[in-house]
């Protein structure tokens, strides 16, 4: 199967390392293609950088089942586009933060969300009220690190580790996410920090699991529910240069 | 004052009668400018048609910052990029929820609200999870006219009460908020009708308390939290058409 | 418009400076006669102090009504009387918790609310429950200074200032709302010394809010339902001294 | 032990009958001693009714408390002045809505009120929302009889046992809670007439819950907390006719 | 009448000094047999261990309603088998938890836990989750004593007091409940200790408060839902060892 | 991989069909082997069956442990010994429940379950509470036939389609999940026969989403969290017929 990673932003920071570990347990037959939007923001880090990045992240969700794709990633821990993708095509979509909670449900009663600035907890929080998961998700904290700034990938690690320790002692949260979509190739660090600290603790990596859920749900022929994800009416609608399709590769 | 009413779709639906109508409770210092969006959805029914119109709203929101203006209205019971726009500007912005919704709190206990299509029950839905108000709001209902049919007023009004006789008896409700900020005018029929029925219940139009929360809001010199809607941050952003200001008049 | 802004306490703590501040934002047509009850607490900071200060503030509303009042405003923030004054008249009627918190909803997802004593804080507990904004209202607070010694106004406004940073820092609110009627005229402090200290924090102040909000609702027409707030039956009821009624000056 | 039944109005409502069927379960060494307020409604119907009944209630719990009563009754299922009798005496005192709704809630999972009239459903949810209580009380019904209508026993016992059957069938209770304290004396006919329709379900009525509570408490030596229930500080207080404590018998 | 009540484990850790208190405020008349089971676990402070002592818990149930018993204790805060053995009998039954915390709610608006070990507070929270209580239930904490260390009083003592503090100052809880069911006799030294600590609060004692609302249960007629706890339909089951009914003495 | 299909019942109605339908999904290299307990009920309807069925699945989760089995799934929705499980082992253990809803959770906001018993309704209730996910389980229903009658499909299957109509129709579900692991094999005939009555909706069968989810955990390596699942610890705990230890095949 062929699914699309679209990486909502217009910055390049999606490497072959990336690519590489968040696609290791997905099947051999299973292929993922990654694409950047061309006109958005650099980095997603609230609600006016998310507005930017939907209209034409939902293009490329147009052209991907048009061309065939099974399903797609809009990789980012906010599910920018998310709702709205699902009402255009009858392929399944899924952003960073429901797969990887949803299989977390199944790890912890209590889930602790560690993400990267101050300013994403609003937009956390609004997709965790959204999804009525308030009584499981008892923690949302951040490292104060850029999205930017992740790829100095010590010291994130090192942070990461400084607030889940937090948010285990304070919260009392039982199990970690992960909470941004570039905190890729870091888990098993994570992890073995909190282990040498005396915390044996499940940390689950967002767009792994996201890429793991998709094609789950392709194997299982599910959609999305019409009820839920109602297709757009046929009415008129105009956007700049032309019809703003922008193909994918 | 001057408040910058954006009507945020591409269809000229906004009528001097409207005009008049919503603004009529308001100050005679208080100025309302209206204008449409030029790129964008026909008419706001589900999360696609929001997803196109944000872009051009916020940009109008910031120009009326710019411009002057003291506040805007984003006319949409739906909210569209209304925290978005809270992130770029310090003057007051609201939508067409909250407003009518936080007066009908002082109203009743149990609150209804009727809109326009089955397809944006999940959209306002998603806004009451939002906000955190599923104790208040007891019923979404709808009473199946697309917003581009609702000019036909006798057919909108008889709907109107029909639905709301239905939250009333079956959902046990209070007070009823029009669910569409396009369902101008029509407050005190329904009112009316409800009450040749035997039902004396206060109806909310949502365009009218928004105007009437925004004239407070300055008055009062209450801003939206930089917690809750922190600034963007500095980082290259890119667009179609150079910066895609679009003037407003 | 005529609003009757009843105190109700024995104690005459109301100072025309408070008068003015809290009417300095009402329209200029916007008369506010403030009185006190004669028979009651000396100042209500707790259930029993409420249910001695009912009465009379009951029987006063009746007579605002019957001598054309447009409003009443109940000047006490644990809202003493005020679902069974709306049973009683047609005439919109606020105490000081409901407006307050209406207008922070719009200002920020997390409100903090910071009182007089440890003894209020299950009161306003009560009201947040009964209102269903337990997923708003983030924290209740007190600065540990009784009613009746508030007019240390430097020792209250510091009192503020400290309580508010715990409220942000340790209980993650994005506003704060003063939780006591009588705490009039020192927002801007507030808020400053918040300012001062790094917080840039909308402090919002109950009875101007409170008096706004009345202002609106007679000037949008707005009452409260008569589903929540049923009129009481014609039965037999017995009062000390007469009818209990008390002329208001 | 000497326990206070106060009937909270002013009508001479409470039989013999009454009182011997509430007692009956009680210890033989149990006392119960019933009494009217002077001053005050002829019955409680909603939330004026409740302030005017309250003062003298207050009045007579504490001179329970001085004359050496071990508990006291307040019988009403609004619970009139309970929080703030909590607040003046160190001897127990309950309402008739908390007692029958904690043994409901070793009874069954989802529990149905049936109480007298459609103006008692606000003030009943706002005691179920003040309890936290929401997610086991499922229903709130009434047999549309005012409560001195409530002597024609054959007609309260069907219309009893019609509203409970559609809580049964179409709230999906699992358990009656009588939501008046002077739908005395009917529990069995209401479960009886039930049986006959194919329903086994539990009945509970409220005075004889509350006085087999109070007993409990007595015997188990529980009091209230005085810090969900502080005492009153120290401060002047004036009612009509001096000090209106009112003697008992 | 005529009380069960079954020690869910092996170990002789019931003391006739525990039956003593535990027995010390009911009638004259009310008799409590206690029994231990033995095959299962030698304490219960996990769902393993639960899932171990339930079988033969259930089966001294049928023995116990056979032989005429007229209610039953299983004798543990986490409530091993109490909804399965209300499908099975027509006595009343109960846990630990329920009692305690159905009077503490009579006591105090926000309550606290303090139980055994770290181990048992996912435990003792999905009973809190089961009952829809988490609006009540303010603090889960434990004493780091396994069951089988609570002998040694003092450390018990000292452990639960420290506790109670904490959950007083850090979780604002206004009453304690012991978390275990072998906690007994300790509830005076506790609230003496608090009080010298300047914390005037309720402790209440499980396994008393059990027996107590048995013997009300019984002497009300009430029983369990036949809705929420409906009967076992015939079928085929079998067990080791014959019908594995256990005779009680 | 090897996965272990536990049939917590002893009546043997797993068959090959129902074998080959729950594993078509699955990779050619898992395997799934399929077991009956040999103690315990002909099936599960109730809290009583659970725990007859309880200890001998547990000691097969041991079992299947020590004999390198990857993964084990405990083939009820009612979730039968799940949580101990995951004290006892460090392989995931997943009942019927949480993979089905899970993967409901990415498929439409309201769910709904259809299940086999109106005496199950508690049961499934009891672990959405536990869950914490009455936000989105907005039905729960049943089709009136115990789980041994399920063999007859065609009375299964309309009456699936009638319930889940009613479920989508008054209690607005988007999805619906079967909630009865011995759905097996109907799932399309069910998304068919509600396409034909005009409504698209997606329909998860529990058993096969329960394997799936099983495989995911595997190959990304998840374990359940020891917070929320401690290991017992070593104390002594007896058994019927020596450990109790039944060998799988």
């Amino acid at each position: 199967m062929k699914i699309l990673n679209i990486i909502p932003i217009i910055s390049d920071i999606w490497t072959d390392e990336m690519q590489k570990y968040v696609t290791q347990d997905l099947l051999p037959t299973t292929e993922v293609v990654s694409c950047n939007i061309k006109h958005g923001p650099g980095s997603i880090e609230g609600e006016y950088d998310e507005a930017l990045a939907i209209p034409e992240v939902l293009s490329m969700v147009k052209v991907a089942e048009r061309d065939g794709f099974d399903a797609v990633f809009i990789n980012c821990f906010g599910e920018p586009g998310v709702r709205a993708a699902r009402e255009l095509v009858r392929i399944p979509v899924f952003g960073g933060f429901e797969p990887a909670i949803f299989y977390a449900l199944g790890v912890a009663d209590r889930i602790g969300i560690v993400s990267v600035l101050r300013e994403v907890v609003p937009l956390i929080r609004e997709v965790v009220d959204r999804e009525s998961l308030q009584g499981r998700i008892s923690s949302i904290r951040y490292v104060d690190i850029p999205v930017l700034g992740l790829e100095d990938i010590d010291k994130m690690v090192a942070a990461l580790i400084k607030e889940s320790i937090k948010a285990i002692e304070e919260d009392h949260v039982e199990s970690i996410v992960l909470g941004c979509t570039a905190m890729v190739g870091v888990k098993e660090r994570v992890e073995e920090g909190l282990k040498a600290g005396g915390y044996d603790v499940v940390v689950i990596e967002a767009a792994q699991a996201s890429l793991m859920m998709l094609e789950t749900y392709v194997r299982m022929r599910l959609k999305h529910s019409i009820y839920t994800y109602p297709a757009p009416r046929e009415k008129k609608r105009t956007w700049w240069g032309g019809d703003a399709i922008v193909d994918i590769v």
